[in-house]
């Protein structure tokens, strides 16, 4: 059994929630009601388990927080560009 | 610098997205709106990442997801029972 195999998939699997909600904001172009704070808190919190990663040597571990923290980036930098789109053009 | 102390912060960090849910469903008692096939798969992903820390004897990644499914099982349990209490008043 290779373990890291079993822990990208499970990387996979629990970083996918991100997923819907990346395609509901651009499809609204609107992420109004979404909270920044929130988002930064987990985003922080991914950081924490990116460095845990790499202190435990863990691929698994590093992989899922990469793509968390890239999912997460991602969504934060949509908001902030919906948020001024629409401000501009009312 | 214990390393696992700074993982364990990481986990309650990460974990911790579950508790405005839990209390907002706690107060309206309804959870209508939250997807069972979203909570059972992220569930999925958390046993799988659970397994993965024993393997890797990361007491971090253990609590982190012993945390997480105890939550994700509550919130799960909590709109099963609302469903049902709802159900049966109306």
């Amino acid at each position: 059994m290779n373990w890291e195999i079993w822990g990208v998939v499970a990387g996979l699997i629990t970083v996918s929630g991100y997923i819907p909600q990346i395609i509901k904001g651009y499809r609204t172009k609107k992420l109004e009601d979404l909270s920044y704070m929130l988002n930064i808190f987990m985003g922080f919190g991914m950081i924490m388990w990116l460095v845990y990663g790499f202190v435990i040597t863990s691929f698994s571990v590093i992989f899922a927080q990469v793509l968390g923290v890239s999912l997460n980036v991602t969504l934060i930098w949509m908001k902030y560009y919906y948020t001024n789109i629409n401000k501009n053009s009312s």
